[in-house]
């Protein structure tokens, strides 16, 4: 059983019309269904936004979250950074977090991964090809090859990230530009999965493939061992600490 | 359920009594009996040895076969070339393999990485560390850090193999010397994992930790997804032969 | 001073009038050309072809060169295993490679990666957008974000390779595909380059852009240091061989 | 001619009779040395400190910097946020970096990283051996394999940083631990390169192979080409930007 945290800054779906007619139940309930609809009894999903007491992400709720994700745009600088640390160390000690398209420029993200993660970009509704470069990874089990989502907004290098630890993903656009689009991370204990379709324009989190990603995803990031924080403690060691 | 291939070359164990005390039921015989004491229902574990007909590795055996461990030392070139074209074409196809100390020489991890492979080696009883440097790691879980193997041969480096994808552990000796003995490949759509521990004069394949880091292995080798070999087939395309 | 061998085919250039016209010298003459051109006193170069006596690689020639590039298609299986050889052992004890283009299916370089290279292909005269997603490479340096080839062989993923230890290079082309195509790897004390672009029918290998990335890589191929291949000596080594 | 900063925190050798007698000229001015005694020409060093103004690191300083060298331990709380930024953007755009020994915990390592960078350690004068794993890469070339230094502070897993993008040094000690001492990493357009051995209790920076180390990580981080940092901007693209 994997507890998700499914986070939405819930403002496009609150101030544009257009937003809310795709995401009726704001862009975090259509995740958050997506997640139940695919996995069944095998997740646990809440949902919390930027407009609760501490965004909905007290020690309380980070404590009962194996997997958070984060859907952010509008209100990026509105996130309170103590949030941020509380996230920050929440994922360094085991807590995996799936950061959806625009997230990429969230503090959380940016924090994590020490780069600007600019990027350049269009919205021009173009088509999305999604193209699996590895197939042996559990978050493309089950995924066509490409992905094709029909209107999205462009997202092209050059992405300002660290080198991913696995590029699952690659995407190209109508206009020609290619992105990283799949990349998982390790920092600490914790597994990221950056996760680029998802333009509050397009009902993107709809489409069934979509869905599979985030829901492999989900299971793959869930920490693996709840002692995985502790061994990254730092501390003095005499000689022999380790004997018998 | 992962269907577990355990491979082993049984030559020392047949040929010198004090490896027959060690393990009467072979090196094989051992590390089957680990597997399944850990993992249980989780597996379902068989053996093949190299003076079977094919080695026991027919067509039918793989085919069976989610995860083919494999240890050599005495004969890697006694394993017929036919054989090892067909692990190859197993593993790349989504077999996991895990290969074994003395593995390293073996004509299959050799074919699978493409490097000489070549390491420092002694035999002189030394106390083996295995540190593991990835707690995230599937593999890591529930491995105490680090284990402690009270005498063992010498893997040292250099060890000519690619980067890994993924280094799990680094053992260091006695002596200074220090091995990246836990190391993740994946070629084609196979999982592949080195684990060096386990030379024949030394119990170490009935360390409870040692059978700890191989119960998690197997599972993690298992392919996630029966379709990923095909995803790999090389094929002329027509122009949008993948709209709907 | 870099000592640049040129290996082509030269099957496509005797045998077709039109490969012919775009490549007067041979695709290997072409190659030459544009590494004399813009690294000048920095390199020196010689060219060798299939139809020479064991391929014009022999051992006199391997010794005296620091990076080998190689371009084959229609004759991969006419390469001699014994030469096959010894360029994999010339690789692993340093000597740089760039494999280019229809060369993912070479004997070498499968050898060296152990896996099968396969990949997508479609020959309809597409635009190839080479777009740069490791910027701090010195294989990019100077090129254009994104190089842009009128006309090109659609090469696309999958791509059955080891993930590079360095993605440099992505490309897409007119049909959407995406390609890995500019990949670096270590093996052994060798550093290889694959690149996509060049095939025989369009005029790849005159193109500026592809001249520097191919004058970048080979300058970033060439050994850092004459002793590398010796470090990795495997041997049998006495407790404290390392004390002065 | 690479332009080097050697930036140290010069706070023991001001307090401490032991570390002074070491150091007369500072940690800083051996490091300086070292550099300029075995890269001759090819650097122009100079040195900055945490007691002058804007600790030795302004604008103009940065805008004249290939690359910087970082040491501090006592004092990484007392270096200014604002100083701490404009090292941050300088790496992204390109900067090199070598972070020395305790500069793990530096607040510019760790912006940079995303990790808590902790590890274990015990100052009690033990050997360390430092191996090479990675025998091609510039950073390894001339060093012995491995590298004995007599007496220095234990560093030891777990390190918590990001996989390297490249792991050249794995060091292990008289107590048996082993540490990822020589790691590097590429963000945004900089080269980073952590160097573990470096205590100021010893005199690690005065020993020779020590000295070879920095010296070929002082060149590999200097920046391949100076429009790297434009390349990483971030904008809104229209349809065919790239169009000759």
């Amino acid at each position: 059983m994997v507890r998700v945290t499914v986070w939405g800054e819930n403002v496009h779906e609150r101030t544009e019309e257009a937003v809310r007619t795709l995401y009726p139940d704001g862009m975090h309930g259509a995740i958050a269904a997506g997640l139940t609809e695919l996995s069944g009894d095998r997740v646990r999903v809440r949902t919390a936004t930027l407009d609760e007491p501490e965004h909905g992400l007290t020690d309380a709720v980070l404590g009962e979250t194996d997997v958070l994700t984060w859907w952010g745009h509008a209100a990026h600088e509105d996130v309170a950074d103590a949030v941020v640390d509380r996230v920050h160390d929440a994922v360094l000690g085991g807590m995996g977090l799936l950061a959806l398209h625009s997230a990429h420029y969230s503090k959380i993200f940016r924090r994590l991964l020490g780069t600007s993660c600019s990027l350049r970009w269009r919205n021009d509704g173009e088509r999305e090809l999604v193209w699996t470069v590895d197939p042996a990874h559990p978050i493309a089990a089950g995924v066509p090859h490409p992905i094709v989502i029909d209107a999205q907004e462009m997202y092209g290098e050059h992405f300002d990230i660290p080198e991913p630890d696995e590029l699952v993903f690659i995407s190209s656009f109508t206009g020609g530009e290619v992105f990283r689009g799949g990349c998982c991370f390790t920092r600490g204990a914790g597994r990221i999965f950056y996760f680029s379709p998802g333009d509050q324009e397009y009902p993107v989190y709809c489409h069934p493939d979509v869905r599979r990603v985030l829901a492999n995803a989900a299971l793959w990031a869930s920490p693996v061992a709840p002692e995985r924080g502790a061994a990254l403690a730092s501390e003095q060691s005499p000689r022999d600490w380790f004997a018998r």
